[in-house]
């Protein structure tokens, strides 16, 4: 990808001082720019920087007046910074989709179908039935098992594996080793001490815009028919759990390595920190929000409360609790050297009433 | 796969009313089952969907009359749920085994071998001296190092790694993104504050009846001729950490993200909610039940406890001590309270006294 | 592989006792050595095997004096345990380099190079300009995305995943299903309550002799020019949750199923235990030590500590509390009968005053 710095300012709506015709490939920090580099001056702090910065273009406030001379090209603004977050959202956008067309070898069962702009990586497996929508990029290695459905615009990284049935919707990121729709954990005790498998045939549905990290497990539903939903523009992280008939609210966010149990349903708006812990059956309200390492064992019912601790309660008064339990300690000697005295005082009190 | 409704109901040992060569796809509930699948009626609640359903045939108690009339073909038997179970277990099997043959391109080392009807995906990967049962499913993008040895009917689902010299018993269910087999936490601390590899030489050994979820890792034992040992039946959720030389006793259940340290021992019939950690080098008794996120530091020498906490103790103390730690502010304000009284009456009497 | 005593003599600098020529294969305990086998012999309490073992050849010391027939051809050495360490260490070298070559299929992009004794397994897939040193072994399945760069003696073991423009360096070793340079979990929260998506435009940076474990997880910096850098000598273990702009000291080893939040710098020589979790945005002290499932929600400064818990303080501290937390509801309860006493006391008194 190239532009030249007049482009890059007819997006931003910006005037260029300087040559336009200059070339940029990449943004940079305006420290650390190079040539082929574009960057910003927001902070007064960093001026100094646009006087030996090697960058090609820098992008500056409108009524910036330059004290010593300026090399690169500079592209005028009303908001330097939020001009360069439109251009790094630019830049992310055109990175994730640039790779096109089909690798070889790779792999397509019958009857399935791709929409335009497709990318299907080396080693990348997708079984029958499948139908995937316009500008999906199917990354090497990644695994798309039978009858699977993903919408427009989303991004199925390298090595991902997808099993039958799953649907996914739109502008949806999968990152590497996630694996969606494994068998929910479902055995039944017997007699003699073993397990027997319940058998699980339910799928996973994605909704539209959610985001989940690197090798995160989302197991199907246990019957036919019911579906572990992830609803619109959740985003999770990496190494999160999320059993079978989990329902997760929409735009709910949850941080790595946070586990839900089967058929708990989270509300909307949560906030989920890392290395929580959800029983099984339990409905979350929404705009809850839970502390890291919180475990959570029974439904919590009023919404926006913010929660920590084993079971968890109000994170305020958790840490006030704890603060008396460092000190349990000395608390356990106050209160027996007051046994003591009010034994000694009573004893003494009692001879001389 | 498609059968008869004549041919179901002739495997449940039930009697058709209607029309028995109606052809069936799919199991379904009663409320949701579309034409080509077949549901069951059990609880009396749900008899008005038997008249409005689109099932092709319902299977229900031998002795259901009709209050209306009923478009679907019927299979009378004693238990129409344990009946609709058996379904769902064979439909289950059917669909877990219905892959065979090798697809193109897979790999497979000098001097392997490999049982009957056995399914190799695109882009799986088996090295040398590899033996392999009957009725194994190697999926796509799955690898199978040297000298491993697989027994009959087990699944490796898309994307599984199973590292040189790993043995897997019969009936054995491995999800994907699960690692088997890799090196052992070893290192050895020197002088200068680095650390040394200990070399990781021994392999990892699962018995028969084991499911493993997705995205867990098994490490390899230490020593030559050592192992990390999953025994018979063992049920090991997602994301779980088992170190080297573990040994997980029969029957044993595991839920995700919990971990287990080098050279402990877990004993037959165990539960282990989630997010679990056990220290290295423990014995955990038989029957042994950990509550989720218990933390356990020492050996459990006693059978049958049900323990949580960090470290762990009795499940119901820890609840009554945790009642108590939620007042703890109150507690040691009212002793502070107590404390300043007896002080005052003291100092009161001993000018008085 | 296959050596003879001889050659296996002359490595050790010991002397041959026996047949110089006898085949060895492989090592093992003395106890359970078949014939093409070395064990050795060290702590007197084994020395029975040594009349009964099938081994070809047994390493002991210098002054041994068998007191009965032994078959087994013997090294004599200085210190049997260490020069049988030292074997250990170079067959593991071995076999960890033994492979090489290029399977087929596999995928290389354009302007890539690799250097001499390469691996490339079957199906993995290295990206364009990608640039790998020497003696560099990429096994089957592996994703090496554009523009990596890779040291010399750097093994990376099946279906792991590297994304673009990460560097990796030399002696490093990267087990199955790990990702390194996904995304980092960053989300603007709008007004409606969606989140928009920060672009993470940074990458990851791993020095020379780091080890990471199974499945763990390393996110990449969000910004242009910045990294998650993972300093020389560190030890990661499976299952490991490195969050965008992390770094991680010299010689810190960090324990399975650990999380560190975004922009956190772990000091040099740190032990981190499994399951803790650390909060964004902290300074952890060198030489710091955490244990088990400890959460650290502040910076801790002092160096050298041993802290646990939620949040962290000193361990021995913290197991002082536990064990008064256990006790509890007896506190709770002496406490109020304590109360009781005195304000009876107090009443009968103030009557009588």
């Amino acid at each position: 990808m190239e532009f030249t710095v007049a482009q890059v300012a007819a997006m931003l709506g910006g005037e260029v001082k300087g040559d336009g015709s200059a070339k940029i490939k990449m943004l940079s920090k305006i420290q650390d720019a190079k040539p082929g580099q574009i960057a910003f001056l927001s902070n007064p702090k960093y001026e100094q920087y646009i006087y030996t910065t090697q960058a090609s273009a820098v992008i500056v406030k409108k009524d910036f007046v330059a004290r010593k001379e300026v090399t690169s090209t500079l592209i005028l603004v009303d908001d330097p910074y939020s001009s360069f977050t439109a251009l790094l959202e630019e830049y992310h956008k055109l990175i994730s989709f640039q790779k096109s067309g089909i690798e070889q070898p790779s792999f397509i069962g019958d009857n399935s179908t791709t929409g335009k702009n497709i990318y299907r990586g080396a080693f990348s497996y997708i079984g029958t039935n499948v139908k995937i929508g316009d500008n999906v990029k199917i990354h090497p290695q990644a695994f798309v098992g039978d009858d699977v459905q993903i919408g427009n615009n989303t991004i199925i990284h390298p090595g991902v594996k997808i099993y039958s049935g799953t649907r996914i919707g739109n502008n949806c990121v999968i990152h590497s080793g996630t694996v969606i729709g494994s068998d929910g954990f479902g055995f039944a005790p017997q007699e003699d001490g073993s397990y027997k498998t319940i058998p699980q045939l339910g799928n996973v549905i994605i909704e539209d815009n959610v985001t989940v990290g690197g090798n995160t497990v989302i197991d199907c539903a246990t019957m036919f028919g019911d579906a572990t939903i992830i609803r619109e523009g959740v985003k999770l992280d990496n190494l999160i759990q999320i059993a079978h008939n989990v329902e997760v609210g929409k735009h709910t966010v949850i941080a790595a390595q946070t586990g839900i149990s089967g058929s708990t349903k989270i509300g909307e708006n949560c906030l989920l920190a890392g290395q929580v812990g959800i029983a099984g059956h339990l409905v979350i309200a929404n705009n809850t929000s839970l502390g890291a390492q919180a475990g959570v064992s029974k439904s919590i019912k009023e919404e926006g409360q913010k929660l920590i601790g084993y079971p968890v309660f109000d994170i305020k008064e958790y840490f006030k609790s704890y603060a008396v339990f460092k000190k349990l300690p000395d608390l356990n000697y106050r209160l027996r050297e007051l046994e003591s005295k009010v034994l000694k005082h009573n004893n003494a009190h009692s001879s001389v009433d």
